[in-house]
């Protein structure tokens, strides 16, 4: 296989490919989307992240309503070419729809869970 | 919901969830597995890292075969409690099973794929 053929396989996840976002600067894993190949093709050309939303079945161009964009630094391809690992300047300081750096804010304990995430926003504020 | 009842919800992907794997002390994103509730369990119960091999079908102990195993040092949930990530130390300093410390080992450019991550050992030897 060449190197410009080493692309997503698209075809293992109906269409899909999990996505893993990382905090460029910091190394925090700030969320896990998906793509099918019209938003990847969009993230490229563009160099702002694109997702596919699964819950409304279209594309998702993160920060759209929030202003909360992320700038792609890299995008890299994991050994089975079945997810992506895109490395992101999150504009806002927070990913996650609730307010916090991360999606990944809670930690699974033997007491339950503990929220160990930073709050950036109120959502209450940025999505009226 | 009390902090108990706060759980991977299990009933969104067919009985299994996606779980993102990072190294404890470089911050890099390892590889992306899955769980079904069961590897869950024997992944909390044991502080080493159990997935559920969606090829082979069946649990898939890290390591086993390799003895690169992942010790679990943070267990995180994300707010849609559809994704997991796993803070681990990972032995033997590669994840991946073509030899490299992560299974994000190509970058993609515009010229095709670049590999950029570090081959730690040679699989030939490690998997006879």
């Amino acid at each position: 296989m060449s190197n410009a053929e080493i692309q997503p396989d698209f075809s293992k996840g109906d269409g899909l490919v999990p996505v893993v976002v990382q905090q460029v600067d910091s190394g925090d894993v700030l969320m896990m989307a998906y793509m099918n190949r019209e938003a990847y093709e969009e993230t490229l050309a563009t160099g702002q992240a694109v997702y596919f939303s699964r819950s409304r079945g279209e594309l998702w161009r993160k920060g759209e309503t929030s202003g909360h964009v992320q700038q792609v630094k890299q995008v890299l391809l994991d050994c089975d070419r079945d997810t992506l690992l895109l490395v992101v300047d999150q504009v806002g300081g927070a990913a996650c729809h609730v307010g916090y750096k991360s999606c990944f804010y809670r930690e699974i304990t033997s007491d339950g869970a503990k929220v160990v995430g930073e709050r950036v926003f109120d959502p209450d504020e940025v999505y009226k």
